[in-house]
């Protein structure tokens, strides 16, 4: 819970107890709105606090908007960014491929895809979007870069594009179940080798 | 039109003269319903007719049910399949995975992403879904299959895997705009040359 209340701006009066509880509410109300099919845009903060069970002054003394609480919402719904190992290349990429779509929520299943034409739409939303998966972005991007400087990895490679390259297939899968018989649990794996190596006739 | 209409398998009075007028005007009324936020499982014939201005029955003269006109309204969206011309493997692949997540009709932004959580949820819809790309699908496995029948492409090939590898990027970047450094235009060709290739340094 700290992650999420770190991120609150306002002031607040020395001494006061943080509730952890009404934080939790106030998550958990927003979560629910959206996977009920609320947009981005039309959610209110009147709105949640009924929901939540809580006053809207209760919402402002943790969050400074809309914007800082939909942040912090839909965080938790990823949950934690995995933990590449550090040891090669190819196992960083397996662990980190096999993180991408992964989501600790199931509302997310419902939340994430219908966020696309917000984030379309409003370059506030898009900043958003990228704010949330930037930090899983330079995990990946930081692997790749090892390799390149250690020589396993072609030295022009594109970084952007070849993360797009890892990431893209697991999340048409894992999100669309893009094909009925391919295997989710050996999937990364062969992303990773697939992308590192090729599929030329040698 | 003759695609939209050929699907309805209803039987039509003989000498009855199509009024593609009325078609057309059902069609835009459900794409125009989803785009404002209907969802598959909400959206009513009901409230079709009410919109494009004709009767319940003029709907079902046409189509046997919301299926089938959902399935012919989405597939409108995504205009005809693209034309690989029969060259190299390397060419074919980059007119196809430059038609990935690319739509003739500005509604398809809003509508396709909030499919996701339908498609996830009903296996009709799923079934819907899986009936719309597979066209598209059965192109891009054809020129793989061509390229491991030619000795271009390892013989091993998992030619499903494959067809995520190459679509799965582009449609996170034209679908998410994943990263807003990566130039679209280009990279139909640098994600098949990266799948053709590998990353690794040789």
């Amino acid at each position: 819970m700290s992650d999420m209340t770190s991120t609150a701006d306002t002031p607040r009066s020395p001494g006061r107890p943080r509730s952890v509880r009404a934080d939790e509410a106030i998550i958990e109300a927003t979560l629910d709105l959206l996977a009920e099919g609320s947009t981005v845009e039309a959610i209110s903060i009147e709105a949640i606090a009924a929901r939540a069970g809580v006053g809207k002054a209760t919402i402002y003394r943790r969050w400074p908007g809309k914007e800082a609480l939909l942040r912090d919402a839909l965080r938790t719904l990823k949950g934690s960014p995995p933990e590449p190992t550090g040891g090669s290349v190819r196992d960083d990429l397996i662990v980190l491929v096999g993180a991408v779509g992964h989501h600790i929520d199931p509302r997310a299943a419902r939340i994430m895809p219908c966020l696309v034409p917000a984030v379309n739409r409003s370059p506030e939303q898009y900043a958003l979007y990228q704010n949330i998966i930037e930090p899983r972005r330079a995990l990946m991007r930081e692997v790749l870069r090892r390799g390149v400087r250690a020589g396993e990895l072609r030295a022009d490679l594109d970084v952007e594009v070849t993360m797009a390259m890892l990431t893209g297939p697991m999340l048409v899968q894992r999100v669309l179940r893009w094909h009925p018989d391919i295997d989710e649990a050996t999937l990364p794996e062969k992303i990773v080798d697939g992308v590192l190596d090729g599929i030329r006739a040698r």
